[in-house]
């Protein structure tokens, strides 16, 4: 059972392997004692990468739940992703 | 031609009445020179209460193109949706 | 008693000003039923310039606890503007 | 030259594990075809992690600067410190 994303999946797990990347980075750079501004950066950079990645999920969700248009239980589902947005907002 | 959020009208605009009324209440602060902490308090409850209204606009929005899930012009509505999401992860 | 943005209080008031604009536009667009996505840009607008505002505060605020810095309570000040960042970040 | 989060190093090294952990299992879930929902949800909690880490980072900053209150280079470090802010809360 796919689930609306399978589509790019290869391009999602590339982008979560670089933001891996940068998490690396960054404890590099704290256990290196860079600049506290410059390891800020690059926080900002991967919190970025995260939310694109979000981004990319919702907008496949959204196409996903759209195409399925007569489901019942799509009520539900737009639901789910607006609370999925609000909880992306918050964070 | 309505657009989706007809239905929660009064009650988005009874949000973004409050919200003017929290925005006058910053210029109040700002004007007797309250102290910075508390302004910045209310900046992120004024942040927080647009955001709300937001996700109930993006969650009728997309209701409303599952709804219609047939048109042609689905692809961009969720498309468009999607840039709207980002603008407010960004903003 | 000053509270250390009182240097930039009109510049502040003018912003403020001009988001109480921004909510009132947005009353009209939801009033005469707008499309959903270019109410949704608009309050990404107004979000951006309350964030602004809340930067330029902190800048002050921060600029006031150093050249303070001998003062005892500045430790409380720190852990406060801390706190408040944190609120920005999450609404 | 210590930056000023040096006492909290062992901290946010194991903070920024513990993300990287969690990037790790976002590539799992996406490669198991996991539900869209439930990822997004993963990613807020990530971001989370991030900006509790980057406002740790902050706290210790402006501590930093405040102690050092004399310094002349202090105002370039409150101006830093504001873009710094301003950039997470755009990320």
């Amino acid at each position: 059972m796919a689930h609306g994303y399978y589509k790019n999946q290869d391009q999602v797990l590339a982008r979560l392997k670089r933001i891996e990347g940068q998490v690396r980075g960054l404890q590099r750079m704290v256990g290196e004692d860079k600049y506290c501004i410059d390891i800020l950066t690059q926080i900002s950079a991967a919190t970025s990468a995260l939310n694109k990645v979000a981004v990319g999920l919702l907008e496949d969700h959204i196409g996903h739940c759209v195409v399925e248009g007569t489901r019942d239980d799509n009520v539900d589902m737009v639901a789910e992703a607006s609370a999925a947005i609000e909880r992306l907002l918050k964070s």
